[in-house]
């Protein structure tokens, strides 16, 4: 696998690029800011997809599918939308190509093939999908409209970073359409529990739920709510969004429906994406210098089983003693590779798994066979120890819980130490400059006092936590009032 | 669901139109060519994707994904491949929108965004996997690479339908890399049986399984298998094709590796892919002038149960009558919806799910509680019949295998019946214009030869069918020596 790892400490941005391609999770590609999703990678976030889907799914969502282009006309029909997105639009101008009569063999855009009106690469796929609800709505009846579309969106990026921002990248998109206003909040508020349910119990990463300020909110929403994450290195990374979207693209498309006392309404709604952008807070969440964390309700492979051989008698004799186990492990649904290559020695395939952040390796030689033993180690500890072959099968379930549970205790400490409350912007500027993470402060509901921090430090508000009971103070910029302490970091 | 269908005798294509939007399947999009998929749509295909990876992955595939956009450089580096696609290819030029100063609110292209080299909306991934494949790839021990990837695609179409010509579909790619050029027929050849398994056993439909002609094939591939279906039209639609690439791709990127004497040589490789063009091939082989018939398989609800009441009194009754009877079939793994609304009627809803084809509908009203049993109707023979509810679920799972045999017996002897051995040029012109279906005729092998009969008759070779004793003759058009018969068709 090459030379190790640059360390986290060292350099923690060196050390994700690093670690994104020794682990094999991706790569860039030779399209300027897109990338290739390798097969270990993209089994990671099959794993992530297919538990969102069930989550969706069983909450009443269905899949559909959307065009992938949307003619500009549509797209700038809610102007806060289009405005938002319009500076990283890849536009579609032309249909067909021909033979470049001074180059043989080469292509040249054919000019006769200029489209009448040119087509947006979805960057978010409001503008498409609500131009169709129009014709799907015309009463009550045909109110909620719970729908999911799995795809690929681009928004042009100058400075890209494998996972985290990639000028095309693979989401979900939710986009839903109620008769009242009360049910879409619901909604989108529901959608956020899942994601920060998924974050938890799945991802094993700790989220912060809230709502974004009016300069972080998406573009024609009304009401963005998410949960944030942080980083070991400090830094916030919004790990999904739910809008409410208010009637916004309800009036931009003209989409009204008849009440049940026949009144003519605009229609609510809400819209809320995860991406593979999740990819990244996994990896940084959890990975150490010695590589790739994964929780083991994600990992491709919850198992690695290394036998150790000099010869095909000894490959055989292991792998007859271990086809017991395989057995048990199958019957309890736990995946698992039995990596029995000869072209790689043992030492190799430690550190790729390691690397590859498989959560628990089982190593057998041909001594183990006589003492009916088996050596266990874990990923997440980097700790090893011998155990009979016969407690293998519960010592691996426990084990699988086990590091799914520390994994995210870890990150919730590291997380809980990172939170502070500051009162004084200078210890504020302090703490941002020096110590990262969130930090917890008053704020006079502002745009103008966020938008001051954010130019003097590169914090911004990650969200407005939801309280139960909000206390108040003094705006720890201008010293106006402020209703609730929010959270400030820098971030992804 | 409004008036009844067009019948398939009186205007087969009129009846596919009304058909796939009447069943909620998809519809046409305010973008030119491209279609919206549906929940209902959706879910089918789902079901099909999900078969489909299952069969890619217990042999050996993995999933990833690749960029979208290929730019021009490497899209016309294969040559014969970009000749062949250029003339569909939907171009991007640029990745920014500006305001429009003349139009308030309006945006336009802003022209000093204009990329400096164009970029291909991918019509098939070849160029960019194997520029990619090319760092993947050093020696023996990097092969194979077995990886396909779920997608979306764009070929611009001027004449588009609904899943069968649309100028984006979804489908899957496979794009394979082999030390040996038989390893790589063998892939090729494997896939391509696979895809056979997955028509008949999953969708129901019987194909024929062979090669492409020279004109007929990929461009850029050296052969091209296929599995070719018979609608009820007589009209043959190519349902999958399986490419044996040669060397063509590793040349057109160097991509060579060191074989085990550390020689090198160019790369062997496969690609092979299936879209939603199938939802066009299962719509149109089964179903009939009440709307769809679906094979138990890929059904997204395989029974329908609609409770018959008057009162919420009626319907309580009803519902706890069936609870048992849910259970059962919930623990045999059969998907099913119990339609209690009642703003609509039982003939409607009767008349709803027929036109779905959903393939068992069960009704039971407060009588059938009095008698103990229950209505269930077969959607494929529109048979009912009334039985005891203690038998009600041995029915259903017997109902289902046999609604499964049933539709692929029928698709396969009204497939039988339009295959005529023709050795009469006249003849083969009259039965191509008057039955349609495949007309097996003797071939000399030219393009001269089938380019004329395409343009007399309209009919193309759909495949040279793999035979253990071919049995030669004489063309039917050039009377000169032919090694066996092969498949002509007009086709979709």
């Amino acid at each position: 696998m090459g030379k190790r790892l640059t360390n986290r400490k060292d350099d923690y941005s060196k050390w994700y690029n690093e670690l994104v391609v020794k682990a094999d999770l991706a790569e860039n590609s030779s399209v300027r800011g897109c990338m290739v999703i390798k097969p270990y990678g993209f089994a990671i976030w099959e794993k992530m997809k297919s538990q969102l889907d069930k989550m969706f799914k069983d909450t009443g969502h269905q899949n559909a599918y959307f065009p992938l282009f949307v003619p500009k006309s549509l797209f700038e029909a809610e102007e806060k939308n289009a405005e938002g997105f319009a500076k990283e639009c890849a536009v579609v101008t032309h249909y067909r190509l021909k033979n470049d009569q001074n180059n043989p063999g080469k292509l040249k855009v054919d000019e006769k093939a200029k489209l009448e009106e040119e087509l947006i690469v979805r960057p978010t796929s409001e503008a498409i999908i609500w131009k169709t609800y129009k014709n799907w709505i015309q009463s009550y009846r045909d109110l909620p409209i719970l729908i999911n579309q799995w795809a690929n969106v681009v928004r042009w990026e100058m400075r890209t970073r494998l996972f985290l921002r990639t000028s095309e990248f693979l989401w979900q998109e939710g986009h839903t359409a109620h008769e009242t206003k009360q049910e879409a909040l619901d909604e989108a508020m529901m959608i956020n529990d899942i994601y920060g349910d998924f974050s938890e119990n799945f991802m094993g990463i700790p989220v912060i739920k809230g709502s974004k300020s009016e300069s972080e909110k998406f573009a024609g929403a009304e009401q963005t709510y998410c949960i944030e994450a942080l980083m070991q290195d400090g830094k916030a990374l919004q790990a999904g969004t739910s809008h409410f979207l208010g009637q916004n693209f309800a009036r931009a498309f003209d989409v009204q429906f008849a009440n049940k006392e026949g009144k003519l309404d605009y229609v609510w709604a809400t819209s809320w994406g995860v991406s593979t952008r999740l990819m990244g807070a996994l990896i940084m969440t959890h990975s150490d210098d010695n590589g790739l964390v994964l929780p083991p309700k994600l990992a491709p492979n919850q198992v690695v089983i290394i036998p150790i051989f000099k010869s095909d008698k000894e490959l055989n004799l292991v792998l007859n003693y271990i086809k017991p186990l395989l057995n048990q492990l199958k019957k309890e649904n736990i995946s698992f590779l039995v990596d029995q290559r000869d072209s790689y020695k043992p030492g190799y395939k430690f550190n790729e798994y390691e690397i590859k952040g498989v959560p628990i390796r089982l190593v057998i030689g041909p001594k183990d066979v006589g003492n009916s033993s088996v050596e266990i180690f874990r990923r997440d500890k980097m700790e090893k120890e011998t155990l009979g072959i016969n407690e293998a099968k519960s010592k691996v379930l426990e084990l699988i819980d086990d590091i799914q549970q520390n994994i995210y205790n870890k990150a919730l400490n590291f997380r809980d130490n990172n939170i502070r409350a500051i009162d004084d912007y200078n210890e504020f500027k302090k703490i941002i400059k020096n110590n990262g993470g969130f930090v917890s402060a008053h704020w006079d509901g502002t745009q103008e006092s966020e938008e001051k921090i954010k130019k003097e430090t590169k914090a911004t508000i990650r969200c407005i936590p939801f309280e139960d009971s909000p206390v108040k103070g003094k705006c720890i910029i201008s010293g106006k009032p402020s209703k609730q302490r929010v959270l400030f970091a820098k971030a992804y």
